[in-house]
């Protein structure tokens, strides 16, 4: 949470310092997202109206909040913990957080006043459902709040190289989700390198946003030469979730070497905690 | 699959005889669930028409296969693994198959002359969607062809104590399902005591057929002695399928025993070859 105080200038009208401070909130907000928390506001008084200065002190070593979903998808989790996730993810400034559909109206409450965004999960782990499904739950999340979707692909289809099916499917989420960013999880651990391959050019060609390595319920989850393979083969605009499994700050680091721009982690605050060592 | 032979009776429409035909062999498929491949049929030729008689020879003994769902629940399982589970439970006579959703409509075309019943998978197997999606992928999956709806429920909620919430996504579902069978997956690995006879009651209290306890990819499956706690909460009308985790016929006949009737099994087969030792 950042904290922004001051005195108030004599004579001015209280509306006037209300709509200031929202908006520098959301600067600082914003770009505290980049620079953690090395920022100096100061007010000034002016000749014709007071003004502020906000000094940003930018860190020249990389920050690896910002790549962060925060993810707490067990089954079995409470409205306490999703609201300490939420808490964590506004205090630290992570990218997002990763929550089942049944909280995305809690999550939406709690992250109003943030720049945290809201990620869910479409057919969930398994991805066996009908697309109709898929794409009635990715209309609701939408609905309901969700900033992004990780939705699971159909891995019955890719081992039957119904590849046009897999390649619907994920147009049909993608159309119907109004632009919000689309992560499509192909559960590497069940492909094998050329199916990796395929699904890295599906994912090229259908310009969704992300492609995202694992579900975390699968036997295994994200390896480094998964990801090194599918930056191989992708294009410029899309980009790299790689979840499942990810606890360590070193851990964290290997995978944006290889190519991540985003990490799906349960445990982000001893990541972060990692890389402040 | 039965066979139904015998010579054609001179001076008798053809469609009559396919009509008569079609009829016996539905009433073979479905006495020979219970008296597995003991019957005769004998065809006379009569004074007025010919006529045909079956004679079936009822076993003593207990038939294993009549309790059980073949279940292929693999997030990667293809069509050629469905089909070869889809012949399995007609030639073997077992009451259902389990399935994803996305082959609802290939096995509804390859049982559609048996009485093997199809049962698929909502909410599947975390439960943490919203309502709304499970009433859904419910409506479309018995619009497909499902005869049997394993629903699983919201641990979240369960934790949360918000049993309510829990009641009323249960009655959703069964009230959108016109009167098809309705199974509900309580995980109990992830359940104290208490939770399981909560559970109970609310099975109970919402008039479901089948209380369920596990979905397969939970950290563990079904206990004996959940199953006997569930039968001594459970009403007259509520029955219980054990699932996860029952490989050998031994294994499901104590499920049997402590009360279940019906048994949720990846490995069909080998339990009903058990028997036969």
């Amino acid at each position: 949470m950042i904290e922004i105080k001051r005195d108030l200038v004599p004579g001015v009208n209280k509306d006037f310092y209300k709509t200031e401070l929202q908006l520098l909130r959301k600067i600082v907000a914003g770009v505290n997202r980049r620079v953690h928390k090395h920022y100096e506001i100061r007010w000034y008084r002016g000749f014709i109206r007071p003004y502020v200065m906000v000094f940003f002190y930018f860190k020249e070593e990389h920050m690896i909040n910002q790549y962060l979903d925060a993810t707490n998808l067990k089954p079995t989790a409470t409205i306490e913990e999703i609201t300490n996730l939420c808490e964590e993810a506004k205090e630290n400034h992570y990218m997002a957080v990763c929550i089942h559909p049944y909280y995305i109206a809690l999550a939406k409450d709690l992250l109003k006043d943030s720049t945290v965004q809201i990620c869910t999960v479409i057919g969930f782990p398994l991805g066996m459902n009908t697309i109709e499904t898929k794409e009635f739950e990715a209309i609701q999340a939408v609905s309901l709040g969700a900033d992004e979707i990780d939705m699971m692909i159909n891995l019955g289809a890719i081992k039957d190289q119904e590849y046009e099916y897999v390649k619907k499917e994920i147009e049909t989420i993608r159309d119907s989700i109004g632009g919000k960013v689309l992560k499509v999880i192909i559960e590497t651990c069940y492909l094998t390198k050329e199916e990796i391959i395929k699904m890295t050019e599906i994912c090229n060609e259908t310009y969704v946003n992300f492609i995202k390595t694992s579900t975390g319920f699968g036997p295994s989850g994200a390896k480094v030469e998964d990801v090194r393979l599918m930056k191989e083969h992708k294009n410029d605009l899309l980009e790299i979730k790689a979840s499942g499994g990810i606890r360590t700050y070193e851990e964290a680091q290997a995978m944006l070497d290889a190519g991540a721009t985003r990490l799906g982690v349960s445990k982000a605050l001893e990541i972060v905690k990692g890389e402040q060592k």
